[in-house]
């Protein structure tokens, strides 16, 4: 049985993309849409994203952001504004031209041209910058900390589920401060709640650190990013937290009188994380039988599977079912009633494996021997599928947070562990070269992430390109550490994190 | 004080549609976007729709339904599969059709053209059900019961904020059913849910009804929709729910196996409502100094606003204010802690009318004469606000939950009375005439909602079309009455709800 389901997969080790996209499909989570590049969430992948929303909107607020809602469309001319910021996004752009289409030959024709082209939004700091400009006249309306929940299109050549697909969801911040320190400290702030977020909520451990000039995002004086370690041990960019100086504010206009009367630029902040954190934790977590969830996440933490073998079993199995859930739905997990579902699905000893593909954190069977015995049968999603726990029903209902709360940090340590044990110092350009090539013939597996003393040079940029590595960042544990260039010898060269990655 | 505030406005009856406009920028709702047609919705209208996700949200769920997301853009190819439906739309549709943009002299050109048009959607049945055909196999596979919060866009030639904009937010549920019976219970169940909803979350009363043919959605079957009166006695669609009959499933080849193994198309609905209810929210409830909201909605219940003439006194009504609010979050209302803020802005005597002005259901004032006293002064929002009750603080914490149901139920009865005083049954061709004839010159009132016997018939529209009054819908309460048409005398007509309309 057990064989027969793992089977449906290649493993991790036989074929990782292909292994990343059997997850999705047998935990529902996504499918490719009928449109170019672009996905649907399915129910079960949009319940996460749901979950991640609400987590995240909470410290938002916790932090004295306030959400509203921008348009969708930018007028080309106010995309122009800032240089850097067009030419980095010119090239993915989805444009409207016409507003009305008009049948002729069984065709439908695109009429109505418009007088200026618009762009689908690809990020807000255009739109958002000319709407500030007239909300902010004083000091006394700044700070200005505002968050949206939206979509954005950035018209991808190589789209990947979750990862990188043409639209997507996110939450994009836009803060306006009147002092460079305190847009830093926003800027830092963001970056240390979103470490936080993604340990507490995806039990996903991360390394912060700051962009090299070169991987900004286009117009910002400074990028901070966050870095996951997959288990194929490429890096994935979690979320973002731009520093943008004047350049936003010197576009759009946005200045303010301060306590002395005299006119100012305000200094501008931008942060975002997207669905692609689904994407990071089905590649942190996930296993040879499917898609394993922190429970924070998970849209349900337990689900019951009643079974029986004969007819006049099923009465008293489905009432002790319904007993077991309305109890466990009065006991708390991070604030809220456990969410248990009764699953009536057909009778059929495997069906646990249903479950267990979805990532659902603890899956308990029930038959008339647990029901004899006042006990439930158990399956961890942190541990091996087959190993199964008896409890006393009494102790289960009693220990659910608890072990909610240990699956949770399980996952975390072994993340933790993980992304420290294929984390190195690298001393010398060939132990840069061994370390990202292949541990074995026919593997894509490499060493995973190097710490480097590096120039951020020309030289270095093309013995990264050349291998496909990039410069994840400048780890902010080490920011102010220097060293020779393992490249070129330079001193004070800066202790960078080198990874290939998603 | 009174006077000059209330003088911002126009009143209601001196220019209901720049009053209109006038409550929503001076409780800093939105505002018009730099974009045509479209808005920016600020944080405190956006608080006000976060309210109705969230209550809406629990809803659909509690009735079984989940969420899912589906993508923006549709393939024009997929839009045209159903005739009607592609015909409602054409005429109002964002059609992108390049992928990038190139500089060019110092201006930006669409390049990269797409193979085939993609439209921004302006509903999503024709992408679903796309979808949906892949989902679909047999009878164990329904019903599908997926709602999708999302924007859309409508090229819509004039704009209103909230009421009609190029862009808007909305939910759009679409489900499948195995029978027409349970896809119409499920039309009629949505139906319900909305009438209670707006009933409950905006203390909106509504009359729900059938669309006669020529006001269906395009491609449905049957349009049931809910109306509400404004103020000016113009009836405003707040919600639809759409019996699509097996038209779309024909279109995108949604088939199921049933229990006798025969292949089936199966039966659909479509239902939604929109940011357009924050605009029948602000013309039921609003008056002459501002934006009146039911508490359910309100993002902040209560306001505290500490006074104090001399420096010395601060402290102890700052204190004061913040042990109150301490135990005012520690009262529920509606099942969530009652939303206080404790206001440190500027000290004036005046500072109240910025927070009537937003609607705040309860503007309470702290002076030394309450900090003295062990009272606060209270401003209902439902009542006149020069109105002050002063209340004892501890009756005052003990009573506010049941303050805010208070003011929830009276607005609802207002609004219900004020329905109720202009909803007339009409027996004549010439008293419809009348009725719809402004009432004193110079004003726009007219009568209100008029119920009346008439054909679905040329004589009707054109009558119809040369006053610009509209079929509103059947209303349910009296769907199988029938009678004599007032304008043909037609016998067997149906009693039709008209009305002037948004």
């Amino acid at each position: 049985m057990t064989k027969k389901h793992a089977d449906l997969y290649p493993t991790r080790a036989e074929n990782y993309p292909e292994w990343y996209q059997q997850v999705i499909k047998n935990a529902d989570l996504a499918e490719v849409a009928p449109v170019r590049g672009c996905m649907v969430i399915k129910p079960w992948g949009y319940g996460i994203w749901e979950n991640i929303q609400r987590m995240l909107d909470l410290r938002l607020k916790a932090t004295g952001h306030v959400n509203a809602y921008f348009p969708l469309l930018i007028p080309q001319s106010l995309l122009k504004k800032e240089a850097e910021h067009v030419q980095g996004f010119a090239k993915e752009c989805a444009v409207v031209t016409h507003s009305r289409l008009e049948e002729k030959d069984g065709d439908l024709i695109p009429t109505d041209e418009l007088e200026e082209p618009l762009i689908i939004r690809p990020t807000s700091e255009a739109v958002i910058g000319s709407v500030y400009s007239g909300w902010i006249h004083s000091y006394r309306d700044l700070p200005l900390l505002v968050n949206q929940w939206a979509n954005v299109i950035r018209w991808e050549r190589r789209t990947r589920l979750f990862l990188r697909t043409t639209e997507f969801l996110w939450q994009e911040g836009h803060t306006c401060h009147a002092t460079k320190a305190e847009a830093i400290q926003e800027t830092l702030m963001i970056l240390d709640l979103y470490v936080n977020f993604a340990k507490d909520c995806l039990a996903m451990p991360v390394i912060k650190g700051i962009k090299t000039p070169g991987e900004r995002f286009p117009g910002a004086l400074e990028t901070y990013s966050i870095e996951a370690m997959m288990q194929d041990r490429k890096a994935l960019q979690a979320g973002t937290s731009h520093f943008l100086g004047q350049n936003f504010a010197k576009a759009a206009e946005i200045k303010f009188l301060d306590r002395e009367g005299l006119e100012q630029y305000v200094w501008t902040t931008s942060w975002g994380v997207s669905t692609r954190l689904v994407g990071a934790l089905i590649m942190t977590h996930s296993d040879d039988y499917g898609l394993v969830l922190p429970p924070p996440l998970a849209p349900r933490h337990i689900v019951l599977l009643p079974l029986w073998r004969e007819e006049q079993q099923k009465e008293g199995v489905l009432s002790y079912c319904k007993q077991l859930a309305d109890r466990l739905r009065q006991r708390f997990y991070e604030g809220e009633p456990i969410r248990v579902t009764l699953d009536e699905g057909e009778i059929k000893s495997s069906r646990h494996w249903e479950f267990i593909k979805k990532g659902v954190p603890l899956v308990v069977e029930v038959g008339s021997h647990e029901v004899n015995n006042h006990t439930v049968c158990i399956r961890r999603r942190d541990c091996p599928p087959q190993e199964k726990v008896f409890l006393h029903r009494d102790e289960f209902t009693e220990r659910a947070p608890h072990l909610l709360c240990k699956i949770h940090e399980s996952l975390y340590q072994k993340a933790l562990a993980f992304q420290e044990k294929h984390t190195h110092f690298i001393h010398t350009h060939s132990e840069f070269q061994d370390f990202f090539t292949p541990i074995s013939e026919g593997s894509e597996l490499h060493g995973g992430f190097a710490l480097a003393y590096a120039a951020d040079d020309a030289t270095t940029q093309a013995i990264l390109e050349e291998r496909k590595i990039t410069a994840r960042c400048i780890p902010l544990s080490s920011e102010h550490e220097t060293g020779r260039c393992i490249f070129t010898g330079k001193p004070n060269a800066r202790k960078i994190l080198f990874a290939k990655a998603y």
